[in-house]
């Protein structure tokens, strides 16, 4: 007996579901499996293909990574949203290798990447919906380059505080400066030095617990 | 009557161009033109839909500009090779904007986009073929994202300089020291004082006529 919820779950995520013979949504579903990700844990590491990730609760980080260590994030998958980059087998011109970490305790789907790829030599709707899914993303990651290599570092971070209060609510930002300069792609000296600016305009307190925003608004101005 | 030179570049460039219709091939063709740039023309700006560009002779380049007027060269294109991200109306998913110029005085057909959108409505191998063309940049852009982001400064120098003479001929580069900032998204001071500091190792040596490549083999361990 076929798993109901895990038909209903590919009916909705992939357009091209209903045009699938039987054989084909078998061998689709057989292809996949439910995994839990510990948060922290890396569930892609590279060139290799892991398959496309489909993200059922929990959140994935997608980083590029230097041969020193350094990492710079392109962005973030929350529940709903798939990462096609993993599936390297499915997309021949992605040369490029990218990491991706759960980044809280996460459940996902990975539909095996060989099984993908060979759907879509006979199915032009599973191969053009891959390519599209892998180039809506392109956008994304040329935002961040932008980002990075023209914006200035307080514009940067001031984005960075706001989207992280507006995600996560309340006023205060739980990371540590460390973990700020990871995500931003930059060092903690920097980001160290511009909070203590902040915190001398009036912008945010610091404390242990974290970045406590305390005046919004000219937050808000330093992001626009 | 046909043309029949446009016909046979068409049939060379796109694989799908057998499988089209007679009506199809038409209007495939009356929606193409030959055009000349001067050196320096600005070929495609931003967001617009100036069409699928096919180089016959000459370079484009490629880039990304911010508000303040900074340039990142993402990569170049040379006789044969096609440019779809100019084509905005054909690839939906791509929302950033990015710059062509003739680099030298460059022949190229352009294929009107709204044409081609329509076709590949209608026809998945030439939606396939757009989004394919599209997505092989993505490794390129992403090679050069790391290479400013991770890669320390001389070894990029190194690589531009060997990358001109092996493009070019010969041991000099006849370019300022500006448009090598500009095409390494980098300042010109930069670039000036790895010049010199290069000059001083006797691994170039800097006169008026540009920077003549004096210890090839060291310039290439730099590189890797």
């Amino acid at each position: 007996m076929k798993d109901e919820k895990l038909v209903a779950l590919f009916k909705e995520n992939f357009p091209f579901w209903d045009d699938l013979s039987e054989i084909e949504q078998d061998t689709f579903i057989n292809s996949s499996q439910y995994i839990s990700f510990r948060k922290g844990t890396n569930i892609h590491n590279g060139n290799e293909c892991t398959g496309i990730i489909l993200i059922r609760s929990g959140s994935l980080r997608l980083y590029i990574l230097s041969d020193e260590g350094k990492e710079i994030t392109l962005y973030r998958l929350f529940p709903g949203e798939m990462c096609m980059l993993s599936a390297s087998c499915v997309l021949n011109n992605i040369t490029f290798d990218v990491f991706v970490d759960a980044e809280d305790n996460s459940e996902c789907i990975i539909v095996g990447g060989c099984a993908y790829a060979s759907l879509s030599e006979r199915c032009d709707a599973a191969k053009i919906f891959a390519l599209e899914t892998a180039l809506a993303r392109f956008s994304d990651v040329m935002w961040v380059m932008q980002q990075i290599l023209f914006m200035s570092m307080d514009k940067r971070l001031a984005i960075f505080l706001l989207d992280e209060i507006s995600k996560v609510g309340g006023d205060t930002v739980h990371l540590t400066h460390e973990q700020i300069a990871k995500y931003m792609g930059s060092a903690r000296e920097v980001v160290t030095r511009m909070l203590k600016y902040f915190s001398g305009e009036g912008i945010v307190e610091l404390s242990r617990g974290g970045i406590k925003i305390t005046d919004v608004k000219r937050l808000r101005a330093l992001a626009t």
